[in-house]
């Protein structure tokens, strides 16, 4: 089994992603992609007059404040637009692609953190309702489902809380804990980077290989959404992952590049 | 089975609603829901500047013309915002659901119309660039892997085109298609219309019954979105549902409203 998560920043090239998928399922390899919605989330709730809050906790990591409006925008990005035009595209390759949430059949489960510990102005203070989590639980049964009867899962954030209710969680982590859920032989974590790089914009330091024991050592040259992306490899392999490959999405034949060698391989 | 649309005009109450799909499940009355999303496409391309272009058929029908900006801010509300909530509001009453677009699968399958012959300023033209379809076949055992595996399908438009393209389908006629294919005994058609009514807006007007050799002569009592409702109330009947009941989706119990003698019975 292969999971491949695709994230949603600015120049990625779904076609060409679509078109390996397409291959690759012509060719009997299992699989299940997982995808992203950052760039046109920041866009639409531009357009829509409610702009990205980003906070900062005490330890001085900064993060999106998801309150409710942010949360149906992400919805209507994610399982919406992205979800359905990724089905689309595979759908037109003679994929037979199922679009999911997080939140049907509770796929991706996890608590709610509804409050947030920040900083604002040097003070402290507690920020309510917030729409985020972090998935815990995948719903095996029901990929296992649709995967033997045929269908490519596509599958997207949101997740379910314990509740029930909608939350925000990071999508590469999200895939981490699909992969181990099927204990996938190999994720894929490709976005708009070409790897891990040593001197980030750099793309010439790309680091090309990583031992499980040093993911730590590594981690500290990640940036800004690189740090889930490592985060999520080294969960993945802690869970029985076989490889990690974190690779590029701007390309032609991204899938196939990562796996022929491209990237930077963990595990 | 019992396959319930209920619309996306202003006006319904949708928590209503998922208490009585919540207390049906319970009961373990086979279910199914489709859903509309029309108010609040209208209320997002107001918002995103792309309000809707409403164009005349020769034969004076009115429809909406479905340009390319136009279906994805469709699949956002459809398949994005309302799917998901709707979903979400499901869970939280302990109904796992799971949430579908008529592309997932090729759950909602028929030919794309890409052109429209419209009359503007006395003139007949050709629009080009249309994406509307009419469903023509269901996956039906997409919805039979889930329904088996105790899910409940919560079902939206877009559907797919032969090629796979996601193209606008009537809600309503999809619905009828949905409940021909599981040979549903009952198919509701909710609303935010207490029924059919003989003079409308005149709600004391409403048609409690009506025998399947008159819909054709009740038809033309239908206004607006009520004429889709009466072809596809037909269109289900001719294809061996039990019956049709056009009912209220503004009011508690909604369902079980309708069921119990609310709104207008068709066959």
């Amino acid at each position: 089994m292969l999971v491949v998560k695709v994230g949603g920043s600015q120049g990625i090239d779904y076609g060409a992603l679509c078109d390996d998928v397409a291959a690759l399922w012509r060719a009997d390899q299992p699989l299940l992609l997982v995808h992203g919605g950052s760039h046109e989330t920041n866009l639409l709730s531009e357009q829509l007059g409610h702009p990205p809050r980003f906070v900062t906790s005490p330890s001085g990591h900064s993060s999106r404040f998801t309150d409710r409006q942010t949360l149906e925008m992400f919805a209507m990005v994610y399982a919406g637009k992205m979800n359905t035009l990724i089905v689309e595209r595979l759908q037109m390759r003679a994929v037979n692609a199922v679009g999911l949430s997080g939140l049907d059949g509770r796929l991706l489960e996890g608590k709610r953190k509804d409050t947030l510990r920040v900083v604002e102005g040097g003070r402290q203070r507690i920020l309510r309702g917030d729409w985020t989590g972090t998935v815990e639980r995948v719903n095996v049964a029901l990929l296992q489902l649709l995967l033997g009867a045929g269908y490519l899962p596509v599958v997207s954030p949101p997740a379910a809380s314990e509740a029930g209710e909608a939350v925000n969680v990071d999508g590469d982590r999200a895939a981490a804990q699909i992969a181990a859920a099927l204990r996938a032989e190999t994720l894929l974590l490709l976005s708009n980077v070409p790897g891990l790089l040593r001197h980030f914009p750099d793309e010439s330091t790309l680091v090309r290989q990583i031992a499980p024991g040093e993911i730590d050592e590594y981690a500290g040259f990640a940036e800004g959404r690189m740090k889930k992306k490592v985060l999520g490899a080294k969960e993945a392999l802690a869970a029985g992952v076989g490889r990690v490959i974190i690779g590029d999405a701007r390309v032609p034949q991204p899938i196939r590049q990562a796996l022929g060698g491209a990237g930077t391989r963990i595990g």
